[in-house]
């Protein structure tokens, strides 16, 4: 993260709508003399759902952010029982785990901005089942673990040994990254991680589920191929999506030229997603994301 | 505009930054139990300058738009004598004047436009040069003015009165737009219409301003080229910008080709920001704008 | 069409792959000292098939369409059995006819682009089953004609009758364009209009097949949607691909906002494979396609 | 590089444009049963110039690519003297030198490319102003070159001096890549590296020439900021046009969010750019390109 940024406090709340919440909250932190920099709201008529995001200056406010958490939850309190909230600080930055197999461009191009500081956190660890890729996470200052996995037909008490050893190795980050992880993740790591677990789909979701989705995109023939940061969910590629794009393609392109081409869109996406969870501007709502941008 | 939609009050206002701005209008509108669908913010650093956008259920207030006006206007006067805001009702159709000289491809865009009702405008009137428009204007059930240039050369005077001509048809519509119409207004036209005529420009400006953007971008050898949305201001192309967007060239495609690949590119950029000046979207603060989305 | 433009020759040809058609066809074009302005070439390894097609100016050569056609039909024939292969003349503009229903906004866009002389066709006639088009489409000098359609349910007796009048009223164009026709063709006719029917889709496809295709995009949270342009074959929504688009959406985007702004992407992926297909740019190879830019 | 691709040649040529140059060439190959798997042809009206890029398989000629050479040679003097053409050997990795200054994100990118091989190339070494960087490039196997710039406003001679030991370290690789170089070189270098130098500009060239092109877009409220991958020449950013792309902004984005998230365009433009480079697609004409897809 850049150290030079100005330090501050992001806020986000959801919760039934009704008149009178955003003069709620615009009122609390105009009384607390809160310098609000960023404000986006957002009324779903579809599900009679509110949500809204502030970053206020941390120096505009005459109390630390556990002071801010103690108010904001009272207001929020007010607004119901669903209501959920958050309130985060830029000073500590959120901390970050990645996971990989053997592609490793998402990798190379997430340690790439770590270290031009393009993202606003620390990078904790790297947790990959090829070994050749240690000396280049280590080389930017990141731990590496090695952790083979069980191939394909491994007895289930295996796989549960291997993803036990995994759930101890990433600990309690703020965001687990699978970027470009091949293994599916067991229903209980998707509901521990839930909401905090990004993955990157190589297709535009969707379309080709699974496995090999540029040769499924390359046998129908498509124009476009893309790519689909979401949260992971026990259900495969159908969690909440946070960012799509895609890229285009002509008859000339193989499947392995998709692959290659992919990979553009890929980087971009997950990067876009990443950065939109660690700036808390994304909110989910049942299977839903609001993106406040 | 589409007859079935819900009415709307949109508020803007833009004035000097300072903390409680939203608390205050925000307030306002709970304790008159407006309930808000869309609501945007910007506070500016470079300028120090804060920008809002609010649109209510018109049914959900006590009053009409006239008795908001007057107690909006009340609000903003607190909020410091460089404040300026508007109240507009969805409920009245803005009112729009098309100017167009021979290249007819947004005409007949814009005319499609408002038969499907994506434009929430009443059509008054297209002023022409080339009289062969007049059938298709008049089958769409649009007055259609015939108004001849005096040609490039021609004496002062002449051109001032043929401009006056324009003057008066035009009248005083809520947008003018220039959908491709080859003259350039007199400086009093521009001052007269500041803030509401609107200018589709064959570049991606600031890049070839003035005449053959096409040409120059052919001779160039750009590998985009674009168009460019902005309000007329008297310095030719350089006025606040609204919109903009690109589409790909190659060595293979003529200027004649960029001349008529481009025209997909002004469509979609003229009637974007047509549209969103109509929605009350768009405020000028100095030579920029903010666009709420 | 530009009646200005120079007349062309288009050869099209498809046939298993060998070393040597690219020498047999330049040498067939050179030994006529036809002046070739633009040749495309592809060689599929997935199929292992060739695809060209040449532009020749009409006046390099020292005969005629007909007798270029009996030329290259015997080179052809020496390529193998399965060889197919076109040669059309742009001095006689491709005849076009297009269905349409409730939703105008195709139409209106090709009856501007063709106004604008931006398609190489003639629009022959439009056939709606709303005949509050006519007068539009009658102002643009094409014929309407009005044909109801027997509503959902009824007898396959009454569907069959009424798609019989329309194969009459289309007769034998280049191509017909399913300008958001809400009606499934029976597959006799898909057969019969085979490689010269093209239907929009909105939705980028494989993604959102049959109806209400925004309506399904808003449930899953896409944040792209998208249009296919499609040749028509018997099985819904499954023809091969001649172009797809996209644009972006967000979470304030309601189902009926994606209805309205994906027209825009519908308007430009239909005009742009459509002026493919009559490009002759579009090899029709299985179910995909070869697209020459 | 893929160490799986099947080995190819590529040939270019450019020459004055008359008929038969393709029958000229496609003979020449069906002679030497050369399989031909990429053919690009243009036949530019403005300048009456030829241009073609060939790829044949290199196991289907019955000679190496000296004896190729050779015969290419004379096919192309045939075609008169101011025919250019090249022959090159896929199985012979291009060689390239990056150049980096402090901002290191287009070196970061271009390192992880090489690492997932997707860059036809080897990296010789990165020469750079800041030492910081040594450590990541040694990690990835390349040789890194510290090597101080004088401050602005130093004398000549010793810029001269730094100059001369750049272009001993550079020494003659097929591409020298300006990754965010920050220094401007000096005319005598340009010319020797004429055609193999490849700088990336970040703006929508011709608009933003020089320096601080980030915030200039943001002084003039443009809508889009862009990315420009062109060759070096002696007169600054005016060289030929390789590659462009564009982003959106809006109002919320300062010239510093500019900056960051321009980071992302500029990535994607370089390294396709120099992709294209690498596979002899880019042919200089004058101070354009054509770019073979």
């Amino acid at each position: 993260m850049d150290p030079t940024a100005e330090r501050r406090y992001v806020l986000t709340l959801s919760c039934p709508d009704t008149t009178g919440i955003v003069a709620r909250i615009a009122g609390f932190l105009a009384d607390a003399r809160g310098w609000i920099v960023e404000a986006g709201y957002h009324s779903d008529p579809g599900t009679g759902w509110f949500f809204t995001r502030q970053v206020v200056r941390a120096d505009s406010l005459p109390f630390e952010a556990d002071e801010l958490r103690s108010r904001f939850g009272a207001v929020a309190a007010e607004l119901g029982a669903e209501a959920s909230w958050t309130v985060t600080d830029t000073g500590t930055p959120k901390r970050a785990v990645v996971l990989v197999s053997k592609e490793a461009h998402c990798l190379h191009d997430l340690l790439g901005r770590v270290a031009a500081q393009e993202l606003p956190m620390r990078l904790d660890a790297v947790i990959g089942n090829h070994d050749s890729l240690g000396d280049i996470v280590r080389a930017h200052g990141v731990p590496f673990h090695h952790l083979e996995f069980p191939p394909p037909g491994s007895r289930a008490v295996e796989k549960g040994k291997t993803f036990g050893e995994l759930r101890e190795l990433v600990g309690a980050p703020d965001v687990v990254v699978l970027a470009r992880f091949m293994q599916i993740l067991p229903p209980e790591l998707c509901r521990e991680w839930a909401g905090r677990a990004l993955n990157i789909h190589h297709s535009f979701l969707p379309s080709f589920v699974g496995a090999r989705p540029y040769h499924q995109a390359y046998a129908r023939g498509v124009k476009l191929i893309g790519a689909t940061c979401h949260y992971v969910t026990p259900e495969l590629d159908a969690g909440p999506i946070i960012e799509q794009d895609v890229i285009r393609v002509d008859h000339g392109d193989t499947a392995v030229d998709m692959v290659r081409r992919g990979r553009d869109i890929e980087r971009l996406v997950l990067s876009r997603g990443l950065r939109w969870h660690l700036e808390d501007r994304v909110l989910v709502h049942g299977n839903k994301t609001v993106v406040f941008h």
